[in-house]
């Protein structure tokens, strides 16, 4: 037997030489992806899903093992929003950074465009996909689009190398599947469409192992009307619904195994959210705010909260939580940055640098959010206070009721939006209108892209 | 330099003598713990947290990072409750493994002990530190009890070893610390109460480490009054009520911690939960139940579902959640299984062996549940379908309202019991009332010790 201080001696010569030998790149099974100059990017996308949907964001049965698993790797963003409340707008935000009054991409009348529609997302925007493609990655959107369906508006026309998907939501006739610009199916499968969605991402990762690539991944579900696979329709405890998610979280499991596998997890920044909040009038077809007031279409924190995760191995801390304020509006920036682009800066941007969130630097540099529906401004977000001033729910109420004073939320104390601190607070109320003055001052509404037909 | 077989040789060589070197105990810092028979049981009970109050169930605002790393170790069970929704009768169930009504704690005038209360737990109810004192087990109880302030009910007549705590609410007066039979502070610092119940906690632990031990360390918060030390005072983003689960989560941590240090982790089992729903009335200052409905004192899922966490190192699988059917009645016959115990069989129990949940084995032998307000049956639930033959709001709501049929919910599509189905389902409602038949045929219901005074 050696003695102790030997045996320790042994120990640490192995393990320098265990080390060195497994760093030794003759002793890996494969050839080492080459490393492109920039990180890969992927958004994933899910369409009318709840804050209250994900097992990690607390829903009792609807089971999301693999969305779970990316929050223990990654960080969930509990105070994550979008730009407005339903599909088009909400997608016209997140490609841009630009609130969508800016980009003529909202409407009261025509809240999302349609099959009728002969508008679209203006040439003029820049997208996330179109600064990305000029630093040379490989771009593509697989999913659902709803920025205009004519040529000149598709995906492939914003910056995107390829285009798979339906064109709008999935309860608009005809429910086309295009390949680019060419109809591929019609009408589609959708009790496939998810699937299928996947083995094109999934596809499109392997291909672009060697580059820097953005992959867009708008699912069209849980959007109604619910499709699931052979696999998963019957098997979640909470119904179609759940089966539907469920797949989706399958779906999602798949994209980061697929990372893993090809070694490449560490340089790719992968988000998950959802463009607005569960389709509440669907009753049991649609999702659950979790604690959240309101649903889809409406300004309540339901219809524009959403379940967020960020992942990416080696940067973020893997099982964090952040309460801190971000916007999907704020994606362009924060992307911008990481590729060490500069920003487009003939035109006014609602979009923040969130690195300092993501990698737990520092708070975030988001200090307020403005709440559209339409082309209205009903409420404005400052710090943890939220004034309505204007409310509407999402479906079945005509008009908006005005509230002067607005209703007053301390969002951080009281996230359900039950207590009005209006009389409490008239100095928090003034300095919300000092802000929402300064925003309108010099803001500039186009004509709406979403009323053209 | 070795070629690579040799190379390789080496490294399997070095890993022998590695795992041999760091198996050897005279490598280790401190000599291992003595392997008692029985692994250690710890049950750690909050008070009126609601289902929706931690991180990893859902909460935006408040952070629970330990409690959150106990479910990434362990399991969350979405779907556990508790047998009665205010704290009296719900802690009476949950040490005997028996509904309050077959133990005659509960009322429907006086629903808990109150400090003019004459009566407590019969001394013929058996509790679980009972069972495990007879076994050898140290036992300890800290923190609130609320089953009999009298000498004669006290913890340790009722199978503890050490009694370290408030006998009953913190809102009522006197507010007593009690160490043993004695009062150790009159009126009690309720700012340093956690604190205090986690050193006690800890100190036991330490002291129990080479014995079988069951801690039962039910807290005293988030119950109003809150109160916060000046390390968690105005830290967290939700208040005061954040900043006292904050310091509870902080105290889990230290438990857990204690735990791993002295190596017992993995003969540990450890149980988090909350003895009812949050307590709405009370505002801001109560919690929230998250995407269920109701809270306190209600018998809809808020007042009864609770957020729970199943730990233990090497037998229940980490980052797992449940979504199987429990009930803290159902810790006294897993208790009584993992220890290889007879069950008590001169009295009806309300309790099912939970380790196939626990352990991943197999679906829950519990399949029903019953919904207790006092002394009357308001609901049961078969399933995933709950019937509901009385509603009475926590508090505000002078009589129950009584329904026929009654309202019918599909708990498990429906969480937040929002879709009456019994139009639709009357074989459903006609299985429950058979099973609540079933139930009433032979229950034999004592008078309630919480009337005597």
């Amino acid at each position: 037997m050696l003695r102790f201080a030997d045996r320790c001696w042994l120990i640490v010569a192995c393990l320098v030489v265990s080390l060195f030998a497994s760093a030794n790149p003759l002793l890996a099974a494969d050839k080492p992806p080459k490393k492109p100059k920039h990180p890969n990017v992927v958004v994933i996308f899910a369409d009318d899903l709840g804050y209250g949907d994900l097992g990690c964001f607390g829903h009792p049965t609807i089971a999301t093992p693999q969305l779970d698993r990316m929050a223990r790797e990654g960080m969930r963003l509990t105070q994550f929003y979008v730009a407005e409340c339903v599909c088009t707008p909400s997608r016209a935000a997140l490609l841009t950074g630009r609130l969508p009054i800016r980009s003529g991409m909202c409407s009261d009348t025509r809240r999302v465009l349609f099959t009728d529609s002969k508008g679209g997302l203006p040439a003029s925007e820049i997208t996330i996909a179109e600064s990305l493609k000029k630093e040379g990655y490989a771009t593509a959107c697989i999913g659902k689009w709803h920025l205009g369906h004519l040529p000149q508006f598709l995906p492939t026309e914003h910056g995107f190398d390829s285009y798979y998907g339906i064109p709008y939501s999935n309860d608009m006739k005809p429910t086309l599947l295009l390949r680019g610009g060419q109809v591929a199916e019609d009408p589609v499968d959708q009790t496939t469409l998810t699937t299928r969605y996947t083995s094109e991402a999934v596809s499109f990762i392997r291909q672009h192992r060697d580059d820097a690539f953005f992959l867009y991944l708008p699912h069209n579900f849980p959007h109604v009307p619910l499709f699931a696979s052979d696999a998963f329709k019957g098997k979640s405890r909470r119904g179609l619904y759940g089966d539907v998610v469920e797949e989706l979280d399958a779906s999602v499991g798949q994209v980061l195994a697929t990372l893993r596998e090809l070694e490449i997890a560490e340089r790719t920044l992968v988000i998950f959210t959802s463009d607005n909040g569960p389709w509440l009038i669907k009753n049991q077809e649609g999702g659950s705010a979790g604690l959240l007031r309101g649903g889809k279409g409406s300004t309540w924190e339901g219809g524009m909260r959403e379940p967020t995760i960020a992942w990416w191995p080696g940067k973020i801390a893997p099982g964090t939580t952040s309460a801190e304020l971000g916007s999907t509006t704020d994606l362009l920036a924060t992307i911008h940055a990481i590729v060490e682009l500069p920003l487009p800066n003939d035109r006014v941007l609602d979009s923040h640098d969130l690195r300092p969130v993501l990698f737990g630097t520092g708070p975030s540099p988001r200090k307020s959010l403005l709440y559209y529906r339409g082309r209205q401004l009903m409420a404005a977000r400052l710090g943890p206070w939220k004034a309505h001033f204007k409310t509407q729910d999402g479906y079945g109420q005509a008009k908006p009721i005005e509230h002067n004073p607005p209703l007053l939320f301390q969002l951080e104390h009281d996230p359900s939006e039950k207590y009005d601190l209006a009389k409490n607070h008239p100095e928090v109320i003034a300095e919300i209108r000092q802000l929402v003055t300064e925003h309108q001052k010099d803001l500039v509404a186009p004509p709406s892209q979403l009323e053209l037909r």
